[in-house]
């Protein structure tokens, strides 16, 4: 299906949606052809999905997860009939293609992990068919669990982002990277779905450009006011009073608040505290990770030179050079305004703050 | 000539220069090729060297002002045995040929209006082939200035760069905007080459990416170490305590030290403060512009929306989406630690320590 991206669909296309019952299929919008092309992968077997996640058609911690989930259930497709050992066996062989897909995906193995806990609670108790009928239904309630989060994390949000805002973001925390309408950007899509008028700056977030391709993108199909600015614009955006508040996703939060997402957020996160601006990050509480004291116990993945000196077989930087391309940078605490979960705002950024709307006691 | 970028040259390459007497060429680095191919273009005509200014084969104020000069040279090979009509009607029109390749570059009109000038001072007193001579003597010494220029930036800026230092820089203000050592880089280099040990961090600059293109290319011929990174990526650089100090050029400078220069300059120069990392500008005296009482007269140009969508066929945002594309930016003074100019330091960045320095008085 080619769509041309000049016009606004009335309904923002699904990041994927299973169609059918345990014999359907998954289908993917696939990300690696956007914006330019708006094209969806029909996967009817548990290698196109692996393929999928692997290769980025599909992405965020979010919707891989889920993707991940209804693969298990693709995988299991050849086995309904088969007898209880040999559906197990293909389960584990499946459940361990998926798991080398995208090695650093938490929210993959969760998934996996919870559909194959599932198989193993009702195995010998129903037959491989009825246990992958159930299987599906844990991968329904795993998207339906992601919207749900998604939406609360909206309705959290969305009282922030008042008429008349200018809202800058960086990266893509949208709908693209989960099941519903995302985590960064459900606060403003509330907000522009209440009626209220946001205009929204998206830094294109170089090397890979998510806030390029899908962040405006996306804002597009949902008919939201955006505009597309480099990186380095951010500043000069803010100089001149375009934007009122900054709302930004995570890939994990320590339990003092100090936040590790897309290289790039620590300077807007400076620049934003300079030009007095409120600096929101947003995230499901399974973002949080308690177990690290600070964001200095965050490592910080280095990726590929590649990313940097080329786009697509285009050189754009000296044959041989040097190139730093850290994939995160963290946070402090102290520079953010606010955490926007689906339990709720989290306005003081410390670590009671943090276990006080998360239910967690304070160690002793 | 085709040269691999991976082999460091003993001698970096020239901008630009003339080879032969009048009748002449004048041979330019074509700098749409860098850093994939080093190539240069011979000129034999006053139409390769527009079409070369035009198209940014050759870039930067100092290095148009001067290949238009040799330009200029150039369109008059065809009449040095004209008579003196002949001659004048052709220099009219060459001279208004080049001064239509960039209209925006004051460099440019400034060397075509010195030729042009030393053409009528020499008018009935020589031939037209002596005064063709005599317009190449004024290109050539266009040319040793603009050398001269850059090797007092770097002598004055040197100092400032001492061993062991990370610095970071912004765009290309280095030779190859000019015909010596460039601006912003200036300073560096001479460090270098008196042996202190210093690595440059070279913002790539988007949307353009002349630090990719231009600044890493050109540090990497000179020896001097360098890591290419993305503009995002520049705050994380300076929270590692990688950087000690910034250094950028400068494309116009109002009389209390607000400076105009390249997108993403401000950002960096905040971040720079917060930091508490000295934020230097590099330009020489005649990029003052001491009519301007600060830097909110200066407009700033928008650009096409292109430059940000696209990197050359590819499209890299959505059909459609808005763009904000400013050129430059404005830095405030007192986001500056000192300017850098051809006459010395000014460590004073306001309106009287710019005056001093430049031996202007204060308006009464």
């Amino acid at each position: 299906v080619g769509l041309s991206t000049n016009c606004v669909a009335s309904k923002p296309p699904d990041t994927l949606r299973w169609e059918g019952d345990i014999t359907g299929a998954l289908v993917l919008l696939d990300q690696t052809r956007l914006p330019s092309v708006v094209d969806y992968l029909v996967c009817r077997d548990v290698e196109t999905v692996e393929r999928a996640i692997r290769t980025l058609q599909v992405r965020g911690a979010p919707a891989i997860g889920v993707a991940a989930a209804y693969g298990l259930c693709l995988g299991l497709q050849s086995v309904l009939s088969a007898d209880d050992s040999n559906f197990f066996d293909r389960l584990t062989k499946v459940a361990a293609l998926l798991a080398a897909s995208r090695p650093t995906a938490v929210n993959l193995f969760f998934a996996i992990d919870r559909l194959t806990a599932r198989a193993i609670e009702l195995r010998g108790r129903a037959s491989p068919s009825a246990i992958a009928a159930a299987l599906l239904e844990s991968a329904q309630q795993l998207e339906a669990e992601d919207r749900a989060m998604c939406a609360a994390i909206g309705a959290a949000g969305a009282p922030l982002f008042t008429d008349g805002m200018g809202v800058l973001t960086h990266c893509n925390a949208g709908g693209l990277a989960t099941c519903g309408i995302g985590t960064a950007l459900a606060g403003p899509l509330v907000a522009h779905q209440q009626g209220r008028h946001l205009h929204v700056f998206v830094d294109e977030t170089r090397p890979l450009l998510q806030g390029a391709r899908l962040t405006a993108w996306e804002l597009m199909q949902h008919g939201v006011p955006c505009t597309l600015i480099c990186d380095s614009m951010a500043a000069q955006v803010m100089r001149e009073g375009r934007v009122q508040a900054v709302v930004v996703g995570a890939d994990r939060i320590a339990a003092n608040g100090d936040t590790a997402n897309k290289i790039g957020t620590y300077g807007v996160a400076v620049l934003a505290k300079v030009h007095g601006i409120p600096f929101y990050v947003a995230a499901p509480v399974t973002t949080f990770d308690l177990t690290l004291a600070s964001g200095s116990s965050i490592p910080i993945e280095q990726r590929a030179s590649q990313e940097v000196t080329h786009w697509r077989e285009h050189q754009l930087g000296p044959a041989g050079v040097s190139v730093y391309n850290p994939a995160f940078d963290v946070t402090p605490a102290h520079l953010i305004t606010a955490l926007i979960t689906d339990r709720g705002l989290i306005r003081e950024v410390n670590e009671s703050g943090i276990r006080r709307v998360l239910g967690v006691s304070t160690a002793p």
